[in-house]
């Protein structure tokens, strides 16, 4: 239950400091040096590995230099590049009333003119590369510019990002008044994202678990959080999350209206709805969930199915159009919330309110009416100069998971395309993060921009820290997958390192380059825990006589075996590689 | 350490009781009542859900009415079929001297002679469909026969698994000495199987800690285990493991070999390799990893890897050609290999000893000349009656999974494919069961036969009960989601069974139906502990008022509204399938 006290649900403290064998640098593009860019260094033990600059979205908090104080917020990266755009201040709109404060770090709201530039798909179709884009750009580029001496084919330019977000197939999420946001791109053309949902529900934790949840989700990897409290605190939560964060922050504002109404769907209201989103837009959040599509005419095509309709948004509104027998009014009224999300640049997030929720309900007449539907709103956010990504599935089986992405690129445009796993089995609750990490690689691959975790306590509670962690980190090997198999060109770094490490039983350099170095280090320490086993060359799983790459050293390290094996490996090859050697 | 004192080491419990939410039941084919098939029976609570039997690798240890002695041993279920088919006893190679005593059960050990039909692929081609093939069948069929009415298309067949097994496309791993064995198929028509490595290494693990292994992997969906025990004790580890083992159970002779030459891989002999095969087949191991495609024309190609050589059987025999500039013994000693297996009926798994250890050296030139002998070993295993099946990688990015799983088809014609994992990245040490169960999933899709599983612990250390429990679980849902993208006939059953009762909030239902029952109900009750909630139409995920489920209901509960969706439903069907409804 939650908390009544402000006390129990005001944040103190959070996770920081380093992750194991590696620290924070920051550096900056030759033409850009007052951009700081982030990135988690990992120094190798063996002289001759160069240092590798890791993606890193864990924001100040792994930095022992900076001063994290949640109620002061985090330093306001984006001020600087703000002021020049043409933004006029406006006064909040007043918290609701609640008996947990809101974090009081100061806040000052503005909002984009009419008249002016606003959002970067604005800037970006103007032919204007936005601080923004280039911090994107090179985090992205993993600071690759100097290694590659100026050859910029094959990595992440700054134009890149400008021209893929102008054609609408990439969006930077980052509301005008998220000013302590790093900023991220997402798009199939750049590595593969991960969102990590956090927030309360009426049965469980406060603002600061969720604060917790955000430094720990963002720590093992999440690019994007959503917020998706309910419950009698969102306001209050999210503002905590909103000056804490690093990364873009999404929202389902849906959920927050339905509290406004004391949980009754059917009273909910546009004029409700409209006036939460201006609240939260000015709180900064960076993506709305909008269930536009959840057409009144498309609800029918549920009534068979296995799961109805498994969207809290989706399931809200679809009892709205049917109780008042009349159309969403987030379909009538969609060009006044691009209207609003232009103006302080909240990119829409058109959710799939009627996404399949079982293998049986999977590319369903449903889920496809509304896919339709999305890609109309998707043209027309575009009218608006709103950038707009699109949600998909849900529980999909692996035979039709292509069919999801190619229609969804050809529904929308080629928007970018944000899923829910999928969930390839709907057998093994408990482990949904393992039956949704296949889908999603899967997906990821054929061009998903974002994929939205899973924790393994889907369909059962409210993930904690350790669920948190486990999601991430399985959505984390899911993305990393699908850009090797994408060939995104600084994906393999890492592997190679790593495997480098592996051969040359450089155990720390292993760890530090795993995604989790932590529990690597732990699982092998279990039985092997002393220092001297760090040097060691094998490890318990096949002792000291088995172990395949000691054996494959020692092979190696006879040197006329190597020097004969160098040989015939070039007479392979110039013998027109034929790989098959017959017998004499 | 591995103790010394045979009291140690001696098994003396395992898990036994059934798992929860289902009990063992044994059902027979119309036409052959004295075959027992056990299956798990799950009983749901509304009436109107047939009960559910799910295909049961457990064994007796989960039928609370076996009497379970380890020192016993499991009951012999194929003895009485065995008597007919002409085998002769011989006196078993003595056991190597050990401080721990193998286990007592009585074990007459038989050898099937030359002038018989002896292995289950010589009956098929005779045309003969053995109490194997009929069990596994039935099994395979999750006994469907009464409920489509004897209506066999889309149905698993005898004829069908002795018409794969004829045609090499499947195998059934029954040594003639493991009489314990409840039998199954592996192959591409079927379902996808998944192996667990157990065994213990010369850091850790004595035969009661393996046993129980055993015990838990099976319990848990395990369809075979390797025992890959190094270390002093393998022979008598290895008669606790079969004389308890439900399951075919493979192992790496080289392993002991290796050990009867004090760990010296230069030592190795084919002598020494022989009797090691026979002294194996007389203790009743169902299939033997043979290395025997590592050439010493092959070792050169791997010079330039990233990872060298990974599999340890491969590394060993890779040593001993180059050391002695000689051509692999396993190879040339083939057709003795195959005249050991034929009379035992040991399945020939073609090891991959050229297997890639990391990303940067997958589908390469040593990876796919060792696989083109491996095609060729296949056909002179069938040439003298063995059945046989291949094993394939090891570290490969999606990208280039059907590459490997295309040539094994065409090099091996169409043997079945047995891989480990593969893994997708090589950054996640620590949480390698999810990398390879992405792999997994994928080439089980392909037409992977058999799913060789990896735990949290690989590249790190020996995997303990809870590794090989998670190991198994992320397996079974590959494979699961493997069976259902092939449109196994029986896979879906299971996911709509549990859908329906997700949707109704038939929570216990729920859980009965998962993978893994225990821990869906523990990470449910984590925050709603008491019983009525097993009840309530919520969880904590979203809480009472939030769930989409409960408003997907009490949409449907609107009578009218119901009535209405129906007739809608019908017009949008009638109306040409239509799928996006333009606004008036």
């Amino acid at each position: 239950m939650p908390s009544s006290t402000p006390y129990a649900t005001t944040p103190v403290e959070v996770t920081t400091g380093p992750i194991r064998g590696s620290h924070k640098v920051y550096r900056s593009p030759s033409t850009q040096p007052q951009l700081r860019v982030p990135f988690r260094r990992v120094v190798l033990s063996d002289p001759a590995e160069p240092p590798l600059d890791l993606y890193d979205t864990s924001g100040p908090y792994t930095d022992p230099h900076a001063r994290i104080d949640l109620a002061t917020g985090l330093p306001a990266v984006r001020a600087p590049w703000l002021v020049w755009r043409g933004l006029d201040e406006e006064a909040a709109i007043a918290a609701p009333r609640d008996t947990l404060a809101p974090c009081p770090a100061p806040h000052r709201v503005r909002r984009g003119r009419a008249d002016c530039v606003v959002t970067q798909l604005e800037h970006a179709r103007a032919g204007k590369i936005t601080e923004e884009m280039a911090y994107a750009a090179w985090r992205e580029n993993l600071g690759r510019e100097a290694a590659t001496a100026g050859d910029v084919s094959g990595q992440i330019t700054p134009e890149l990002v400008r021209d893929e977000i102008a054609r609408g197939r990439a969006i930077l999420p980052a509301n005008i008044n998220h000013t302590e946001l790093e900023p991220m791109v997402i798009g199939r053309r750049f590595l593969v994202k991960v969102n990590a949902n956090i927030g309360n529900s009426a049965v469980g934790s406060g603002a600061a678990e969720e604060v917790e949840k955000l430094v720990w989700a963002i720590r093992w990897g999440a690019d994007t959080v959503m917020d998706l409290s309910t419950g009698r605190h969102i306001h209050a939560i999210r503002s905590w999350i909103l000056r804490n964060a690093p990364v873009p922050v999404g929202t389902v504002p849906i959920y927050q209206a339905l509290e406004k109404v004391d949980g009754d769907p059917l009273a909910l209201s546009w004029e409700v709805f409209r006036e939460t989103l201006i609240e939260q837009a000015q709180q900064g959040v960076d993506y709305f969930t909008i269930h536009a599509g959840v057409r009144l005419a498309h609800v029918p095509l549920t009534a068979r199915r296995v799961t109805g309709i498994v969207s809290r948004g989706g399931s809200i509104m679809a009892r709205w159009c049917l109780a008042h027998h009349r159309e969403n009014f987030l379909y009538e009224r969609f060009a006044e919330i691009c209207a609003i999300c232009r103006a302080y640049d909240v990119s829409l997030s058109l959710g799939d309110g009627l996404r399949p929720g079982s293998i049986a309900d999977a590319n369903d007449a449903a889920q496809f009416a509304e896919l339709n539907t999305l890609g109309e709103l998707t043209r027309i956010a575009w009218s608006h100069g709103c950038q707009v990504m699109v949600e998909g599935p849900g529980h999909v089986p692996m035979d039709r998971i292509a069919e999801n992405m190619d229609r969804q690129l050809a529904a929308c445009s080629e928007a970018p395309f944000y899923t829910l796993g999928p969930l390839t089995t709907d057998i093994a609750p408990g482990h949904d993060h393992i039956t949704s990490a296949i889908g999603a690689a899967m997906i990821g691959w054929l061009g998903t921009a974002m994929l939205c975790y899973v924790t393994p306590k889907e369909h059962l509670g409210l993930p904690d820290r350790d669920d948190v962690k486990a999601g991430v980190i399985a959505y984390r090997i899911a993305a990393h997958a699908a850009d090797l198999a994408k060939g995104h060109p600084a994906a393999r770094l890492r592997d190679d390192a790593l495997s480098r490490a592996r051969f040359a039983f450089r155990w720390e350099d292993q760890f530090a380059l795993a995604l989790d170095p932590d529990t690597a280090r732990a699982y092998h320490d279990r039985t092997l825990p002393k220092e001297a086993h760090k040097l060691a060359h094998f490890c318990s799983m096949c002792g000291p006589k088995f172990c395949s790459m000691k054996i494959s050293q020692d092979l190696r390290e006879d040197a006329r075996a190597l020097e004969g094996m160098a040989q015939k490996s070039r007479e392979f090859t110039v013998g027109g590689g034929a790989l098959y050697v017959r017998q004499p």
